[in-house]
């Protein structure tokens, strides 16, 4: 295919870094900007730069300010003694639309991966472990990807809080609701059969 | 669901402008970009900001100017007697790509749609027939969407062409290559079966 103009062919480069984007979607979102108003780029373009620099995050627990307050640690009805670990600020969003937990939170920043050279020490496992004596925190809630790097991370933190009187429990693994067993996986089963409960 | 903090949420907002976009994918990519290097972040706002201003289009053809020179009007190897009429610049690519074709192009800037306000007098439809005499041009080829208003602005411009000594043709419609069958929707059946060829 014919190049496109330098500047055009930055923006599909960039714009191909964003998750699930390949070639021809960044080309069709390329083209969809070039149709946009000007004031409405500028508007996309400042919020993109200023975006980190607008997203404070909460010293304690690492999830996102909204107007310098954060919703969690500031609020009074919340259970302090349970204390959900998370990866990433974005979870605690998801959590909360559940509306099953009703304590504190600790993000995380992350998890441990070899892959990208993260180990425990780039993580807020130090502030976690001075937040559980602060808070006296009776159960943590390990809430991390079920995935190699999150398993290591939730196994990694359960170590650490061997020998101190904190219950330590983690997400349950099994069938998604509403799924066929037609469709699920081997390792997933093999979970949903060994955590089978009393019915 | 938990509001985002302001920031997040008009970012969240103006991505779900791309086309395809819903809420979850415009979260995803929110998301994504605040794990980005502020450097990063800088340039893709900088693009965005400037990409309008920094892709001139070719005055005679409507097409990007790559380094300030049109590829197709400057070229002396094009075949100048054929006009391909396109909705927007980058259908330019997509025909360059299937090395077919060797004259000149010739963009609208869109097709008419009065859902959108849009008649013939908003596209470069004067500066066609314009070109058309000043090139001599013998043959006029349509390459607009095979939509309700590529299909309409088509047919307005072949009324238009009427009269003069030119060759008017349009993209052929039929079965997709590779497809079968069973997947062709009706109307692409009943067109391709009106337009059968010898074979």
């Amino acid at each position: 295919m014919m190049q496109f103009p330098t500047p055009l062919q930055q923006l599909v480069t960039q714009l191909k870094r964003l998750p699930g984007v390949g070639d021809r979607t960044a080309e069709r979102y390329a083209f969809s900007l070039l149709e946009w108003e000007q004031s409405d780029l500028l508007s996309l373009g400042q919020l993109v730069n200023e975006i980190k620099n607008k997203l404070p995050i909460c010293n304690d627990c690492g999830c996102f300010l909204h107007e310098s307050s954060c919703r969690f640690c500031s609020s009074p009805r919340r259970n302090r003694e349970r204390l959900c670990v998370l990866a990433s600020p974005k979870d605690a969003y998801v959590m909360e639309a559940t509306g099953e937990y009703d304590g504190l939170y600790h993000v995380l920043g992350g998890v441990m991966s070899p892959m990208r050279d993260r180990g425990p020490e780039s993580l807020r496992i130090q502030p976690l472990i001075q937040r559980l004596e602060a808070l006296s925190t009776k159960e943590v809630i390990l809430a991390l990807d079920s995935t190699l790097e999150g398993d290591a991370t939730s196994l990694y933190i359960k170590q650490l809080l061997e020998g101190l009187d904190i219950e330590v429990s983690r997400l349950a693994f099994g069938l998604p609701i509403g799924s066929s067993l037609d469709y699920v996986d081997g390792g997933t089963l093999a979970r949903a059969f060994s955590g089978r409960r009393a019915f």
